[in-house]
């Protein structure tokens, strides 16, 4: 594919260092501030200081309620967002002086207490980002005072929501493309707005997308990038006659071809006149020629055309094969093409055909083995069917579908108090999905022989940790009857501590982009495959301890609306 | 509603120059620089480099083609943002050392190329924002050299997408709450990512929503902002024991009332034995009421309550109307409460009852007239069914369908050359809808005699305007048999020139969004009632003139495939 690059540079020689320089750091969007929340919080805030709540310790727990996409796997991300936005939590001057026009009839001491706060006294602990993960289970828990906890609900959730959700689309495609696919993701113009199209490129890479169209995601996060040419390329083009530089210089360095139009429109005649093409084109249009030879021109190296302007077997692949097979004869080889309408799967296969003929006709080594991008409105559901119907793409560029999470436009993270000032505290509803799991709690994923995850276990936080090789009852939080033994043959503890406030506990490191990347495709790998499925995949399970269990329904008891037992 | 302000401070002795204080303007996203683009208009921007044609004269339409949501209209957002944009395009040095690296093989020249270009000669024209607009009808024209228009595809497209369509989605949900009901937006936390939340609370106010909780965008753009509390805040307190400072000032400031926790509990026990509430309730919960009767000490002005944490009729109401009623007792006016799960339409009357009912028991004036805020994952659908229904809600809180476009996440605007170097172009399709209108056109709107819009219609570049009082022809543009003679009373020239690159065309100002806003409220109500309706919508006509038919379908005829006329 043209200018396939890794955004660091595709030169081999580079050194780490240089790489280093020209990717910076993330910029911090100066729209993420400690501003960027709802009203709510300030007033809450303000009613707690009026009362003397404000320092009150208490335990939020960040999670969601169900999987997005009919699916029955989330994976996790946004975890460094928030900690960075939790590191530079500090309101300036100005942004006081806005609260204060805000709430005018608040007392003056609040906006001294604002105007010193930070996060320092702020504990998060989080699943690791890139994880797999599942409803119920908090993906972070945060602790602290709690007027400036509440400040980081809304952009806590924010970050995590729409990060978490194009990540497990971007996972979903590629679960349902195969590893052996190259995805694209070109979704930038229709992202919702700038960031939304830059988080989604680094989202979507995390997810498991290999390459990205957008140059400044690509910058930022060094995801490879990818790209060629677009439609009104080919149409801005007349005819071969604009062409005033022809001469190309062959692939060695050694022989200067003087007029490459006219080797060009050679082997477009011996492509009108070979039997063994069945060749049924006529005269191809001129413009998509023009275009073509003009973009072999200046990418020699990295040929790729998009061939459906006017009509994909009569005219875009035979001018795309003319002027590969002219490069081919000064020793660069074209990439392939790519297909942006009409009927995927039967054009893709065509398309080989083709490419497989000139190869035998023609004696040109691998041409049959070109790359076949398609990029038309793809999503999950079409992928399935292409796979389902045969067909010869290589590469998937995708975009509206993946970046906007067209089939399910929000996950819908909650953040939820469970603990105030060491007393658990439950949120109660008459849908029984919406009450919270109570207490500050820990989390374990518990492995089977077989190296599958079997099943999360919540545990008060001072219970003892489940061991290897013990039996263990995993209690469903809020059906009674549902229960089971569980003997493990590895545990791990999902939360680690990324901000340890004023406590001593080590801070767990923020990992690459890449590193993350790798922990997704690993996770989701080792999950059992019935999970994975598309079609009525089996939910993976969620639990309690048996003591958590008992206190939840406690709890439950005596807050349950007082009326009701009169 | 408590902290009802609007984000200039609600001090009515304000001037405006401290309100200009007060809020700055929109910063610049550091995220928004000219490599916020697909890797292709770089790829491309050096074939025509390298082809000599990189300042070759081209115009772009940037339209749509399908309304979104159903309907038959669309407000077009975000035209400041691309003015904006265009206005600070200019690569700095390291962004050009980023593109060499990813396109090694591209010659010096053509760095040295971009680093000096800007948009001083790219021309953009537009149709006023807040405008509704049709499908196929340029929504913006740019005209300048092809290589640079072509770097500004992406940024505008994805500028514009979303910004229209989620002004459309608030004009939609506007039109179904009436004009009466007061709408509020709270979809920063389910929004797709920070900016997509300040987008959102931008456009959604463009749209016709009163007020958001974000405040970031309430500061950015001098939104109202809303909001009280959560269910977090009345499940962090443990009971009334809690509040230390009991004492609560008259609202005239001549008495103080020593014990407003006594004066609470002693109207719960009135409206416990009252014979005419008809009272279910026993005891209510104690958490509830603190929290109640604590936000109220921090708030007396404005005091709204969230009465759904643990049950409406039996717990959070009672506790909010004793709450109220000691407001009332010390000169206080309660604004009113909100209610977020349950059944709405029955809540909501219920609650009206209730508050009817006090107002006679107690003969407090306007109790019944209190506020209903409902604001449970409402929609559209939701809200058109609660008017079908009946219900008593005065404000609608509106959140992640609404932002999040769920029903519909994007619109899909394109960018289409139309001309170059004076020859029209036109993009093919065997999707007709996909075929492109060529040639660099002007657009009006023929209004009739009721003052409706009947028809837009676009003419060739140098076609005298049509006249008011003159018959003419509009002509679908593909299809044939699809005509109309109109005789408009009204003429509008639909696109105003924005940046007049290097002619001296007189620049169109951008006004505040403010008066965006209003705008689109007036263009909305402009329309006729049936192209406006949510059940099977009339299309609004888009047509060309004739002389513009018979060019296209020359320019068709000249362009379509060659092969096929074997």
């Amino acid at each position: 594919m043209a200018a396939v690059v890794n955004a660091n540079g595709s030169d081999a020689g580079k050194t780490d260092g240089e790489q280093t320089m020209l990717m910076p750091p993330p910029p911090t969007n100066p729209m993420v501030t400690p501003l960027l929340t709802d009203l709510y919080q300030f007033t809450m805030a303000y009613a707690y200081w009026k009362a003397g709540k404000h320092q009150d310790r208490a335990v939020f727990d960040l999670y969601f309620r169900k999987n997005p996409f009919g699916g029955e796997y989330t994976v996790f991300g946004g975890l460094e967002e928030c900690i960075r936005f939790l590191a530079n939590f500090k309101f300036e001057e100005n942004e006081i002086a806005f609260l204060r026009s805000v709430m005018p009839t608040c007392e003056d001491g609040f906006f001294q207490y604002l105007q010193a706060i930070d996060c320092a006294k702020v504990e998060v602990y989080a699943i690791p980002e890139g994880s797999v993960v599942f409803p119920k289970v908090p993906l972070m828990r945060i602790e602290g005072p709690v007027a400036v906890v509440q400040l980081l609900e809304t952009p806590f959730v924010n970050l995590v929501n729409y990060a978490s959700l194009v990540t497990t689309n971007a996972a979903r495609h590629r679960f349902v493309a195969g590893k052996s696919r190259t995805l694209l993701e070109f979704g930038l113009r229709r992202a919702q707005g700038p960031d939304g199209g830059i988080s989604a490129s680094r989202y979507c890479y995390m997810g498991g997308f290999d390459a990205t169209s957008n140059v400044a995601a690509g910058r930022l996060f060094g995801i490879p990038l990818r790209g060629t040419h677009s439609h009104a390329f080919v149409s801005s083009y007349m005819g071969l006659d604009e062409i005033v530089d022809k001469a190309l210089l062959s692939h060695d360095g050694l022989n200067m071809c003087e007029d490459f139009i006219s080797l060009v429109r050679s082997w477009l005649i011996k492509l009108q006149r070979a039997n063994s093409l069945h060749s049924t084109f006529g005269e191809t249009n001129q413009s998509e020629l023009a275009a073509f030879t003009s973009y072999a021109l200046a990418f020699p190296n990295s040929f790729l055309a998009l061939v459906d302007t006017y009509d994909v077997m009569k005219s875009g692949l035979p001018n795309f094969c003319a002027v590969a097979l002219a490069l081919s004869d000064l020793g660069y080889k074209a990439i392939g093409i790519r297909l942006d309408s009409g009927d995927l799967a039967y054009l893709s296969i065509e398309v080989r055909k083709f490419f497989c003929a000139i190869e035998k006709e023609f004696g040109v080594p691998n041409f049959g083995k070109m790359n076949i991008t398609a990029s038309n409105d793809l999503n999950e559901e079409t992928i399935d069917a292409l796979n389902k119907q045969g067909h010869e793409i290589d590469n998937f560029g995708i975009g509206t579908y993946l970046v906007t999470c067209y089939a399910q436009a929000a996950l819908g993270c909650v953040f939820k108090l469970v603990e105030i000032n060491n007393q658990p505290r439950i949120k109660l509803s008459e849908d029984v999905t919406k009450v919270s799991i109570p207490c500050k709690k820990r989390c374990y994923r518990l492995y089977g022989r077989e190296g599958y995850p079997l099943v999360d276990i919540m545990t008060g936080n001072n219970e003892p940790p489940p061991k290897v090789g013990e039996r263990i009852l995993c209690r469903h939080p809020f059906i009674e009857s549902k229960r089971a033994y569980v003997v493990p043959q590895h545990v791990e503890e999902l939360l680690k501590c990324y901000s340890p406030g004023d406590s001593d506990k080590p801070r767990a490191e923020l990992p690459s982009l890449r590193e993350i990347r790798e922990r997704c495709m690993h996770h989701l790998e080792q999950m059992r495959p019935d999970h994975m499925r598309i079609l009525n995949p089996t939910p993976y399970k969620v639990s309690v301890s048996a003591k958590l269990y008992d206190f939840i329904h406690f709890l439950w008891l005596n807050e349950a609306p007082v009326g009701e037992l009169q």
